[in-house]
């Protein structure tokens, strides 16, 4: 493992659901794109509110691939 | 949308379940009194411990709203 | 209250299910050897990614507990 | 002045055309409904791309003012 | 306590005694008119320098409170 | 909104001018390979000082746009 | 004092009478059963309110300590 | 370029017209008496506030120069 | 005020007494050799712990004063 | 160089032998597919611990690129 | 890997030769009494000064441990 | 040593070699006209690339020197 590079890429994945919902969008958006995801990071947690409730939920995340 | 100004305000809002309905508490009481929210961001996320269990759930958000 | 002395530790807990499961995960397997915890504070949240799914959550917590 | 009491409060302002703009906009709405306002400080700025351009600019800012 | 929710204010009290001094002197001031105050947290600390001494301490702090 | 995913960039512009026109200028230019784009957020400001006078602004922000 | 290794643990201490004491109070308490305490950095700086006033301080802190 | 090193020094400038023109305010200021300006960084920007309109800008910078 | 230009240097002062005698021993220091200083902000609370119990108190503060 | 635009990536390199050396394999790995880079920051240092040693180091940098 | 907990705790190895051998060292010694540590992240870089030339570095580490 | 005041200075020593060497040469430089240096903080680690490899390193650090 000690010889490979990654590359950091900042998304932000939505759902009407809750905050894991909106990482696994955001994950799996990606996942069409960029082979080799390794982790993430949440970097914030926002939403919006519609009528005094929660509309959707908004996680911004990092997520490590390895350059091959 | 570009004429418009907004208010942050900071609340906490508590729940036995979890993240996302400690803010929905929090979003639901504000909406007694404030009118026009628009979006929320996590501050921090807390909890209470009782007999090594999470007993209940504290999450700190920063509320926007328009003033009219 | 206001004579206690409170003791801060750093756990990394981990589950398949979401981010409130992978916390309890760390304050339960704490309670064996910690007594008196009272809160937690979440540090930061991660997990790995596999297969372009989540496979794993992982938060990082500093949980409080009183020096008796 | 040493025996005043500040309260700051956090606004959002927007602007068509740049960001002192945007914070002159903040600072003249509050002003409406709060006297005595003393300094700011830029908390954040941002704004909306349309068109492959800004099509408004938002700053947030700390207020304080004195409370009487 | 579950099921409160909490809103925080900063406010900058000042003080020509000292740190503490500062603090009670927003948290007094504050209390003329929220009720319900729990907590606070400091912010930061600066103060004013006259002839070479410290004339007067500033302290800017979060004070939370339950909303009934 | 809700089933978006966002990815963010990091871009510096320069100016000869001014802040607002550092940030016009990387938006300008992303703008020739990114579409979607929706929303920045200043990350630093910065210049470059020759003959004891700013020779250009230097401003990094974050461009947030839609993954199709 | 180059081959030394150190350890930094976090403490909250508290006190009914101000910021220096509650720091006291979280050493002193420490030195029953840690030794060769070395220095301390504060973390945090926070308090209960009770009918209007400040009623303990509690202030968070790293001691660090040489490893024999 | 490899073998200068640099000192930073951290100054504050006024304008009652922007940004810019507080941090050329205090650019032009310290090149009275420093030589070899290179770059500057802002480290944040706030004003005051007079009769509800921003009465001058304050925007602080740490500016680096070559030691000769 | 708003065509003045300020510098701000870092300083560490300490005290086997308290915190703020720290910072009066770092700003009556610095009164020997700069004029004009106008304010101080606390940057770090730390300080050496002897025998079980807090040895001296060090306290390191921003220093800001007008360039003439 | 004023009319320049950068962008900036985020990379990680690993390394058996130390900081540098996964910092140099980050940038060598980006060189096949970036062409003028121009400067890197650290974001963070890390590594991995096997049988009591470090395995190998993994530094995070940015890594800054001129868009031609 | 999903099922562990992990415990962090923060050191400061020393060396008088460089970074990599003061973070070798803290890791090193800690293997004394820790088993099971799987990585480091460096939180700071510090070092004394003795005769204008470095004497010693300083490097502040967390370690992360599977609790058993 | 309880009654020292102390100052910091920040600044960026460069090398072709790495790190320490880095440091080691802000450190040299400023020895020619500060005495009483006593320790130093890494504040953050860049660098400069030519053909896809790092030219030089750059080092900025916090100074500390007792004021006599």
């Amino acid at each position: 493992m000690s010889n490979h590079v990654y590359k950091q890429i900042e998304l932000t994945g939505s759902s009407t659901t809750g905050i894991e919902d909106a990482i696994e969008n955001a994950v799996s958006r990606a996942a069409q794109t960029v082979r080799n995801m390794r982790w993430f990071e949440v970097v914030d947690t926002r939403g919006h509110i519609e009528d005094g409730r929660v509309a959707h939920w908004q996680v911004t995340i990092k997520v490590g691939f390895t350059l091959e």
